[in-house]
């Protein structure tokens, strides 16, 4: 994996700070971006102190067109700094699928008009759940509309498992837990059983009678948000009792585990598990499975994370402060 | 499911046959199309003597626009009635992804303007496998760029396992069996493993120097064609003593199988087992491992098809003449 976190920044940060004597004190402003598939949340902190926050759509291309991302994006920057982003100093941007450096400068040109001033660091979004969690070495997990687990050690060696996007992995995302409900529907409809009280919500869900109308809706462009979050369906089918339900969460949970157990056979366990995203962070069932099998492999430091990954970018500034003192 | 094949036809059926008797007689022009998610087949039979072929892309509207499916379909009437399709009787078009009255209808309408005084009858493609296999009861399985089984019983009792989609299922098909190997070669490259034969073919297949610029491309609009085309390379592999490519090919087996155990438990096993596509016509270690499974479960009538599905349709008109008689 090219280390993306530290390709090299924009040139014009050396520039900064350069004002005359009469200037007054310059206040440096940090910009923070979590770019999920599905939406953008930026913060904006001024001398370390939280300002502002903003939420957009996704900037990500992998999810959305280059235009949309750009527009979603020029959303954000009005919203968070109004009077124009030509003060702001530093912009960390965490995103999802960034796995090459030509996808990080892709990432960078979006941002960089919107920022014009300011060294522009691109980090997989993994980094920031790690950094949320006050951690700097460990293990994150990304359980949400996608799934990947990502850690690093003492010495910056890294390891990755998983983060292949919905048509190659994202086991145990809810993107995956609602396709398995789907799948389910439409074997049980094909070897002529009724539809029981998870299918009923899967139709339901989706306004359909017949389960083979799932099938074309599925490959409509109905988007990969929309999928996962009909995962709650499958959650509430499991909390009343529905064994098959539960199976489906239990198999997630064993696969979230399994990302987790592919970065430890790589660089050890070098920290906590910190998990992030949306079905990690509010799903109590599949945190209790997924808590158990880790403890169960001797992994007890695990922590789901309460705040967002955007706030890890203060963690991550103040951290390279540090670290370059 | 609705029962596509006996949903009625266009009215304009009845007025045919009723030229003054100066008029030479008719001859009976009969059109069969294999509709499949790349390409389209057609066949022109006149007096039931095949006279004419012709190939397109794809008018399956679950993988192309309405606009190219029409577009497709005008380029192969064009070639297939240069005259132009007033004189056509009767259309018979096999299709996937027909899976409500509602998808036949829309087929229908596609096909209308290229043949306005025929009946059109829209069957699932598996339909045109059986009757290619020359059998009115059985089983048949496709194993293409995508993945079902379809069977029919002498009382015409119908089940179907699989055929949802590349999103929800399709395994053992062409897509499947590359996406596995890409899988495998992303899981290899998190684990820190260098790359291995298998690896570096499907690397080179897409000009690609690293595992994680695969993920990139296949969320790309690369389509599902351009994918199952690679799986020659897990093929090759194996055919080279490459235990894991084996691996992948032995699942395939293993989920085709199991679509047809699946018919098997709702309407028992009513004729041979006709199996087409391009993976399971052109792969002899896909066939030899599926007719081992199969005669395993006591299934020893296994017919891998070597003629075009749309030769089916000749079969298909021939036996429901037989039929009204």
């Amino acid at each position: 994996m090219p280390d993306i976190s530290s390709a090299p920044s924009t040139p014009q940060q050396a520039g900064r700070g350069q004002a005359g004597p009469s200037a007054e004190p310059a206040t440096s402003l940090v910009v923070g971006l979590d770019i999920g598939g599905s939406k953008t949340h930026g913060a904006l902190w001024a001398d370390g102190v939280l300002v502002g926050e903003a939420r957009a759509g996704s900037a990500n291309v992998q999810n959305v067109t280059p235009d949309d991302a750009a527009r979603n994006l020029a959303e954000l920057f009005r919203e968070l700094t109004p009077a124009g982003g030509a003060d702001v100093a530093q912009v960390v941007a965490g995103s999802g699928g960034v796995d090459t450096a030509g996808d990080a400068e892709r990432l960078r040109g979006l941002i960089r008009p919107h920022a014009p001033g300011a060294a522009i660091d691109v980090v997989h979004d993994t980094r920031l759940i790690l950094a949320a969690g006050g951690a700097r070495t460990g293990i994150a997990v990304i359980a949400g509309t996608g799934s990947v687990a990502w850690g690093v050690d003492g010495e910056g060696r890294e390891a990755r498992s998983g983060g292949w996007g919905y048509l190659l992995g994202d086991e145990g995302s809810g993107y995956w837990v609602v396709r398995e409900a789907v799948r389910r529907t439409l074997h049980r409809y094909d070897a002529g059983q009724q539809p029981d009280d998870l299918d009923a919500a899967v139709l339901a869900l989706n306004g359909v009678a017949t389960p083979t109308e799932l099938i074309g809706l599925f490959h409509s462009g109905a988007g990969r948000t929309y999928w996962a979050a009909q995962s709650r369906a499958v959650f509430d089918a499991a909390r009343t009792g529905h064994a098959e339900a539960g199976g489906i969460i239990e198999r997630a949970a064993g696969d979230l585990m399994q990302l987790v157990l592919d970065v430890v056979d790589v660089i050890g366990l070098p920290g906590p598990v910190v998990l992030g995203g949306g079905l990690a962070m509010h799903q109590p069932d599949l945190q209790a499975r997924l808590r158990y099998r880790l403890s169960d492999r001797g992994i007890d430091d695990v922590v789901f994370l309460d705040r967002d990954p955007v706030m890890g970018v203060q963690f991550l500034v103040a951290d390279s402060g540090r670290a370059g003192r």
